[in-house]
């Protein structure tokens, strides 16, 4: 499976293609749109969350509610777009146009991809740039997703996830049941924490930052439960699926770092706190008694619950401005801010079970037979009977 | 660029192949085995380490200390190969051979891929697991990884790495100098680290942890000087450099966590002291006042050094045994050792090192002419003027 | 450079999305339109084409007539979609929907996809696999093709192509003067032929066929002029430019073999009679005196016009019906036709041309400097100049 | 799946690396050199070919003969290296001994890769250039291939090939009546021909070359028998499994084009004569009564043999010469030649049978469960019963 993303904030549309899902798996827009609407909901977002309804149109790949097995494309509009024709159109300005349209942007933000794309690609007007690297682009991986989602929810693995820490706030990872319990508690949290007290902690968390002109940043915990043991490989490095799931969570805008089961406190205990013990029952099989290692041992799943935790830097767009240089008169001046979320943590949590769920599925259609939903079904149901039995 | 490495830890060799370096560039032994003698380093490490000293052949893409631009294949013999050759043998055995030889191994070690490497495969003896998912297999990485920094150090970039931390540990990240001074020190030191004092207690908590037929993990961090900006890119999220990095670091052999700059602080800090302030200066052109983004900026390098940190957990194998579970009589038993490092965190600096080198070289192949290295060297030095002159 | 496409035939649209080109390259909906038009012209093509006026809308990637370097997305509306929601749309049926609006397709016709691809992908209505292997998704493979033709012509590279055989009627490949005047002339012939008595005959051909019900297909040509020499290479059996466009070749819908330069005819010939001589000027650097070989050598570009033939089948739908059986009753029908064109060869010169120009494209962007346009053309001058004073 | 390949002609050994391989499988040594002395054999072949013996060493990947998963490293020693240590080695070379161990070629052969290699990668020693570009790496293709080759086996996939065209004289293409006798036949044929009297007429027509100081190509014809239909795809043009092979076998040395079924005799035949019709009995399922498309529709198998030929021109080193220009004193000569080869048809069959099996085997592993191969081989199997029912 592979995809490709398209699309400006404030151009007319997003745009993702999906190549390679199995012919035959139920999806409706439901399916969609329910991702985009958690990825829009949050305590410390600004205006724009919501004027923006996000909702998606399936324009191939799908028909009369089930995949066809070709590509499918998905579209999700800019309700906005009527006001940025001409700023963002792809014509070719005339002449006059040309100065009253452009409000060209020369002044480069601390903490975003203006300067260094602006370098790269060679923009004066460094719009060219923020209207790409705008974390708006995850609308349309959290919609790759949900697609993901929706594949490996028919094959009995659920994909959650949880905010842990906001600002310095931390919650205590550990304390849910069951991933249902952790879905309808976060559903209902505003900041899509499991702890009640320390939910409220954290939006006070943001409310403060707020209140200074600032932003703070956090971290999100991905779970995936219901794997089949196996999925990835030893054989390669870039084979290893908590490979390319640490890939997929830095590639998320803001996110600077990543760890699985008990990550970096694995390099202040002794080994024999750190690995999982063994054991086999008939009915289960093999299993592990505890599960610091996140659910991976050499890149491929145990079977046992995925844990990945991601961390996402504050937004970098400010009340509280720094520092920085105009391209055009060397000037140094004080940036200016854009937009006003806060905080996007809770954003970003749903945007990391996202990615999280695609490179899973990708990993699930490369080593299973992928033509036919019901067939992906049956060759992972035999190796879930070959692993019990072996 | 890519690279496909094979062999198994005991099989007669292991072998990598490079293909798409550009033709030119000089290259000889010394530049691998460097880095190869690097990786077998290191207080902690068990009896194997010893015995062998690893040695590259180079047996194509190289012609009289020059990249011929075909494919570069890279040999590390294993010099114990004779006492394995019926063990490891690729014929098919004999009848009466099969049971003296084959000492099959049911037993799978919690914390290693045997396990899920037999379910995968099918494998009842993990022999066929743990010859390839041992980390062994980062020989060749390194030797890749070799190659893609020469590459890297003739075009003004150069990549160093310091251990932060051991069994819970810490030294200060940023008290060297320059990377010179880094990387002086540390190629001194035991246990990669840049600070005396904190070496001798690293080196007390291996003993300790070996000592108690445990072992112990680490932090490690690598750090690249000389980037140019804008290699990566913000336009699709497969194409950040950052993300690339946090892939291949935690494709390192028991690997669980990766970070950027200030990685998982940023968690704990509000904006205005997390992002870096951009200045300019006639000589320098842009630059950054702070580098807490750890040289990335939406994927994207910034021109300030790239600042990267992995954990590394401690070596699953101990003296101080866990549960585990026999395959064959599903009898539980408590897991053997197969070798002795207690530590194993200073060879893993090398190895991350060169892996990050390798996602570097092969970013700048991507973006620059890359035929031949002189015409490299001339396409990177006019981004760099044009970037100076922006 | 990459690219997917999405769309089925009567969906609402076909996308496509590019990713990988340069940023600050101009391009405008005429460059695109201008293809797609061509695509849709041409003697014997049926009703359809002349319903549907295809029309590019890009909705990404481009700002001002300028690419952004981020994802171009390109889509070109179903006029017709309106006749097709509820017999295409992607919503469940209601119950009673079924039966009336599906019209179920289980006939599957010889030579299409439609049985294959329904026991592939498990559709037992097989509009569920002709409406993605129908030749309407070339629009957009011509739509992506037009954007690299662009790209190719601002480097001075220009791409042009013939129709030299229908139905067995062959013109005379060679007799054109430039490839101006082929495109001149082929511009205002309905089959695309550049020797106007063959054209007479070609259309007769066409008109016979049709008079009997059947169809007919021919041979196509396309020329590359203006390339540098050196781009694919020898040194990877995967990177040979001819073999990825032999692949891009048949890859288009119909296409049963690819051959260059002299192609077949050099089983037939002596080695002194089918390759090229070299020689040296002053002015030009080294050149060929023939060009039997179309333009390559060990899989890369000599600098001589590339010269590729494509043989496309005659169109499976006939009036004149093939024996099929359907896959509900098992019983033998004959094969009812969909369709009317009875030759789609000149149609199939455009879209022949565009892959081409993808594939060469893709393949200079992957070995010169790719990020600024401008850059991308100094990178490829500064190769031309190397390789004249060699 | 894939494959990289890296070595010199006259280098002390080719090397290629297989990653993707199924656990499980069944190799030996002999199932590799079986193909090795194929290739190796054939009328019209000069000296080389006698004095090597070429033999693989399988270095990784396979125990006991099985498959691991893991890589599967090929190495083929070159007998000769020992004369070539100083010419090929990849130390630097000491001041004095450059001149007199380099003996630079200056002078490129016309149809061989050393002018634009040259060009490219700016050797003006040209044996840089031809040690790579030689068709010596063929010998690693056909080992990779014959891995692949052996698993299609397994699952009762047969690939064969024979000669069908030599310097002009041809056979009929259609006189065998299994895949069996055709091998039977074409093993015991110096020129791989199925016909023994065109045989005659080929070694006569190659004497003559040869007599004449001149070379000849031909036309090769690769069959598969045994596949199971819905291999490949229509969904995506890069998925479409004829055009991967048509890549392919431009890919080898010296091919200039390649056709499916009647291939470009479908440009002069009307559609009804074109098209297979199909056909169901209650034991086979659906099949076609005629195999004019050699196996393919809409970029998938038909479950009929795939029928590909590939052109070879003829060898371009002639006794005969050709004009060239030498690149130090721009002053033209009459090339002179390497080796004496005057028609390498026969070997390059066996190539082609080859890399046939590659695409093929890798599209296999693509769409079907690929761990084990024991399962492979149940995933196949499911599919083939579910075609038979459908």
């Amino acid at each position: 499976m592979r995809y490709l993303t398209a699309g400006e904030s404030h151009g007319p549309q997003l745009t993702t293609i999906i190549e390679g899902l199995p012919a035959g798996m139920p999806i409706i827009d439901e399916d969609i749109n329910f991702q985009l609407e958690r990825r829009q909901k949050g305590h410390g977002r600004g205006r724009r969350m919501q004027i923006e309804k996000d909702q998606v149109q399936i324009v191939s790949g799908v028909r009369h509610g089930y995949t066809l097995g070709s590509p499918v494309a998905l579209i999700v509009e800019n309700n906005d777009w009527k006001h940025w024709t001409k700023i963002m159109g792809h014509e070719p300005l005339e002449e006059m146009e040309n100065e009253e349209v452009k409000r060209v942007i020369t002044r480069p933000r601390p903490g975003h991809a203006d300067l260094n794309g602006a370098l790269k690609y060679g923009h004066r007007d460094m719009r060219n740039v923020l209207e790409r690297s705008s974390a708006r682009e995850t609308t349309v991986r959290v919609a790759a997703g949900a697609v993901a989602k929706k594949l490996l929810s028919l094959l009995g693995i659920e994909v959650a996830s949880h905010v842990i820490e906001i600002g310095g706030v931390k919650a205590d990872s550990t304390t849910y049941q069951s991933i249902e319990q952790l879905r309808e508690v976060t559903e209902n949290s505003s900041v899509r924490c499991f702890d009640p007290e320390v939910e409220e902690k954290m939006k006070e968390a943001i409310d403060t930052a707020k209140a200074n002109g600032d932003s703070i940043g956090g971290v999100v915990e991905v779970i995936v439960e219901g794997m089949p043991s196996g999925v990835g490989s030893y054989v390669h490095y870039d084979r290893k699926l908590d490979a390319k799931i640490a890939g997929a969570i830095v590639s998320i805008n803001a996110f600077k770092g990543v760890e699985f089961g008990i990550g970096f406190e694995a390099a202040r205990k002794p080994g024999s706190q750190v690995h999982d013990e063994i054991a086999w029952s008939n009915e289960e099989g093999y299993y592990r008694k505890t599960n610091r290692l996140g659910g991976f041992e050499g890149g491929m799943t145990t079977g046992m619950p995925i844990v990945v935790r991601g961390v996402m830097k504050p937004i970098p767009t400010l009340y509280k401005p720094l520092k920085s240089v105009d391209i055009e008169t060397k000037e140094p001046f004080t940036a200016s801010i854009e937009r006003s979320d806060s905080c996007a943590v809770p954003a970003a949590a749903v945007v990391a079970e996202n990615v999280v769920a695609w490179e899973i599925a990708s990993a699930i259609m490369d080593q299973f037979y992928s033509d036919r939903f019901e067939g992906l079904k049956e060759s992972i149901q035999a190796q879930r009977d070959y692993a019990r039995d072996f």
